[in-house]
Formats: C-alpha cells, structure tokens, sequence
C-alpha cells in the first residue's frame, strides 16, 4: 500500500469528474447527490462558512434544511491531487455575487466500495489580511 | 489497496502523535518543524485566515515572516481519521484569545518514506450564522 503515485491519469480523471458532480450538485443544491457523494460515516465532518457539522446524519439534515438559493459561484483557482488509487484532495477557490471575500473549499475523497466519497470537507471566507 | 481499516490503533496512534507534534510547533513558531511537517511538493496547498498558499515553497515563506506572537489557542474540539496505513484526515475547532469567532483547521496527512506530512490544510474563522 502506498500513496504513489501521485496524480495517475486514470484516478485523477475519476476524482475530477466526481469533484465536477459535486459542484454541479451543490450549485443546483442536489440534495440527493450531495447526500451521495458524502461518506456515510459518524467520522465525516464538515466545516461550513457559518457551522461545525459532525456525522454523515448533520451534514445530511443541513443540507436537507438549506434554502436551495444564492449557492452559485465562480471558482477561480482549482487543484486536485490523487495518492495511490484511493485517496485525494481536492480544493478551489471561488467568488459569489454579493459577496466581497473570496471563498475556499477543501475537501478530502476516498474511494470506497469503487466510489469516490468526500470524508472531510471546510468552506469558509477569507478574511482580508 | 485500500482505505481500510479505519483508524487502525497504531496508525491513528502515529497521527495523533504527528498532530500533537505539529500543535506544539505551531503555537510555539518552531518553523523548522512546521516544514519538516509539510510535504515538500508543488501540489501542497495551505489556505490560511487570511491568504491562500500554493505549493511548498509559498507555504514556507509564509511562515519565516509570520510574527511568531498570537499563535496560541485553545482546542475545543479534534477528529483525527486514519484510512489504511497512509492516508489521515485531522480537524480541530479553537478559541483564540482576543478573537470572538471560533477557528476552524482541517489537515490532510500522508505517510510518505515513512514520514507523516500535511499535504493540504485550510484554517479560518467561522462567521456567525
């Protein structure tokens, strides 16, 4: 086992088609997908721009709960790295309109039973420095 | 290959040591040992309170001119994951003297050559909801 290579083809192409669902999803608030695409464990957690998530089941009843406006955005840098077959990060910057801050997304996969899973992710807006 | 087990004791013993490591480093700016914890690549990536930080070398530069007062905090919460043998996510809350907001650091680990190092991290504050 090991987390080489970094940034095979192959699994790099698969995380970004599943970070590329995930954005599509949470800009048209996919709740359905959303609630996929997030592993279903009591160790997944979620820090938002305004809230600390702990669990599968928090972050899934947020979302349930989220007013579906105002989630579109601009992403202006984006990097995802791959490790080995089962593991990656992905993270981008990004604007939304009203909002002066820039805005970050971090989040870490792992494939799973064959599916690529977020286990960890953190939004939040830049403070100016 | 595989993300599993999850938080295999001596695995997830070595991160928590790892995190504890980079804790103390931290809060007392041993910077030398900020770095060694860093995985030296240009895919690392820090987003911090107030800037965001591509590849090794920005990451390093940034902390050999960060003041090395203000740095402590308080841990109010900490989720360490280990996935397998290699692969780790941590996630911290704090309070910060002088600061109303609770701080938020999420890092990705890896074991590489042995080593466990931070390949992406984001900190912030989160904003009130």
């Amino acid at each position: 086992m090991s987390v080489e290579p970094v940034n095979d083809p192959e699994t790099l192409a698969a995380v970004e088609a599943a970070f590329d669902q995930y954005e599509l999803a949470l800009t048209t608030n996919d709740v359905a997908v959303l609630d996929t695409l997030f592993w279903n464990s009591t160790h997944t957690l979620r820090f938002g721009a305004t809230e600390n998530l702990h669990g599968y089941d928090a972050i899934r009843d947020f979302r349930a709960q989220r007013p579906g406006k105002g989630l579109m955005r601009t992403i202006v840098s984006r990097s995802v790295t791959t490790f080995g077959a089962d593991f990656a990060v992905a993270n981008i910057a990004f604007t939304r309109e009203g909002e002066a801050r820039i805005g970050r997304q971090s989040q870490t996969w792992i494939r799973i039973d064959g599916q690529w899973r977020v286990v960890a992710a953190h939004v939040s807006w830049m403070d100016p420095s």
